[in-house]
């Protein structure tokens, strides 16, 4: 019988990520950097073929294959734990294949599962290729489209770097449809899933929201545009009803300076580079990719498979490091919050 | 009989900008720390009696009106130079008024008028009031399209923080149009007129030219939107036909990273805040408006007309500053450039 474990004990549950690509290699070197860089126990739910190989390629790093995740806490000390998904994998680096993309997929499923099951706290999920998944038959549009599928709750994204959080109302979409898909509920709606994550997730206790505008000068006064006035405005109406401390529209220029940055927790974005270019100006490094509304904590690196240096050891796992150690906290204080000392299904 | 100044010893002309904004007040304080800042001579195009109020709220820093351009050299030593519009307007600070607005486009006409006619070296307009001045029966869009339609020359918006610059393929439209907005005509010219400016107005020889995409992850090879596709990737194989060493479309959100802004010496960006985010991100205080494309150099702070602090002795004559030393350089390189040892009318 294995000891119950607290829940903010639980291991977090890595997936693997496109194996051509740098996924296999930062878990490894943050695993390497556990102690220095104070990461919580993690395991990667992976091929074990490939993790040999890097592991061999990074200076015999020791690896330990799992039975179950509740191994992890006997192991993490002394190797990368690895769930092995028994699927066998070339290790052709920067060479995406369907057989790796198809690796990516059932590990992300897997270890989905195993987080929805509480036998992990956390999801963190490795780059993967959305155009080799796609040819492999997957049907989502990334992995947080099939996290919400699974969960049927719909996600939103939000990045955090050092000194600034974006949250984005529309995501993926060409930008001549980014104003097309803004309507109130869905301004608003978002505003309402960030600022109950920044309050319950975050421990930020009045949370306060910028709402970006859409067209350049917030449309001055409908000149440039009427999204401000006909629907950004009453969903911060709306946000302000609902007892959310949300300002703007604030002109998308001005709301990423330094100043105006402290005013604020949290940038609601219109669009995706909206958000993107000033996050990935400020924190290219330690950038985190967090899925709110969703009944699992699940973060990401904020970066590609970057097929260009995979396999040459210059990866750098900063991002996954700080996607880990996020994960690591969100889970520990739904875990308070929740009273949840052992292990249980989630909702 | 006025000597013969040298071009590069001609006076800039400033425009007074709304009167009621912080236009007179930045004029006046850059003229006070002109030594300290290196600035050269200019004067100011304005209203006289404007001008003497400030100058008592700021401790009475002396005025000199002047009966002509060429008399700058010999008071802007001791007393900020004024061409007095001989209009009557009220110093109401904070409170546009119609009368403003009116003073505010004969400063900008005459001012231009002087620059094109070879008694200013180049043309640093204040900021005005857009929705003042149309009320006011001004037909254009803004400053620059009323230089643009005085010279019968398009203008491209260039502007200039340490450390970065960014060029306007579309400007001031709602965000909807900006994406039909973009040809590859449109692309390819912009580009051609920034490439142009950086080696003559810069001095840079070979000046690398970063294209912006204009759809997240530069559209993912036409799954998130086909401008890259249809406009930007042909625009840009126009600029290397013609000579220009142009890179991209980049993903926004990759451009404007501190370790990517060393690699060009210009983003050409497709929409406002494409442009405006990272650029206000870096140099709020710093930032210079350039117009490029005109027969005459005209620069401007990159702020507007800050009504709410008009006339409290707050504002930061920074940008002033920095757009009167950006016009000066533009100003002596073309100068140089075309042999023009004296006044002369321009083309």
């Amino acid at each position: 019988m294995t000891p119950m474990l607290k829940f903010a004990d639980l291991p977090l549950a890595v997936s693997l990520g496109d194996p051509a690509g740098i996924g296999p290699e930062i878990a490894l070197k943050a695993w390497r950097a556990r102690e220095s860089l104070g990461l919580p126990p993690f395991f990667l739910v992976g091929a074990g073929g490939v993790m040999k190989d890097i592991a061999r390629k990074a200076g015999e790093t020791p690896i330990a294959i799992l039975s179950s995740p509740a191994e992890v806490g006997v192991f993490f000390r002394k190797a990368l734990p690895i769930l092995d998904l028994g699927v066998s994998c070339r290790t052709d680096f920067g060479a995406p294949s369907l057989e790796g993309a198809r690796a990516a997929f059932l590990s992300l499923e897997r270890a989905c599962d195993l987080t929805l099951r509480g036998e992990a706290s956390a999801l963190v999920t490795n780059p993967v290729s959305k155009a080799m998944l796609r040819r492999a038959g997957f049907r989502y549009r990334g992995q947080t489209e099939y996290l919400s599928a699974r969960t049927k709750r719909r996600a939103v994204m939000m990045l955090a770097a050092p000194g600034l959080r974006v949250a984005l109302v529309s995501t993926h979409l060409p930008l001549r449809d980014a104003p097309k898909y803004l309507t109130v509920a869905r301004v608003s709606d978002t505003g309402e899933t960030v600022a109950a994550a920044l309050r319950e997730d975050f421990g930020i206790a009045e949370p306060r929201l910028a709402v970006a505008a859409l067209n350049p000068h917030a449309g001055e006064e409908g000149r440039l545009g009427r999204e401000e006035i006909e629907i950004i405005a009453p969903a911060i109406e709306n946000l302000r009803a609902r007892g959310v401390k949300a300002s703007g529209p604030h002109p998308a220029d001005a709301l990423f300076h330094k100043d105006m940055r402290r005013r604020y927790d949290a940038a609601l974005c219109m669009y995706h580079d909206q958000a993107l270019i000033p996050l990935k100006m400020l924190g290219r490094e330690e950038g985190v990719n967090i899925s709110l509304g969703l009944p699992i904590v699940r973060t990401s690196p904020d970066h590609g498979t970057a097929f260009d240096i995979a396999g040459e050891g210059k990866a750098d796992p900063s991002s996954l490091a700080a996607a880990l150690k996020m994960a690591h906290r969100i889970a520990a204080r739904r875990g308070e919050r929740e009273g949840r000392g052992g292990r249980g299904a989630r909702r």
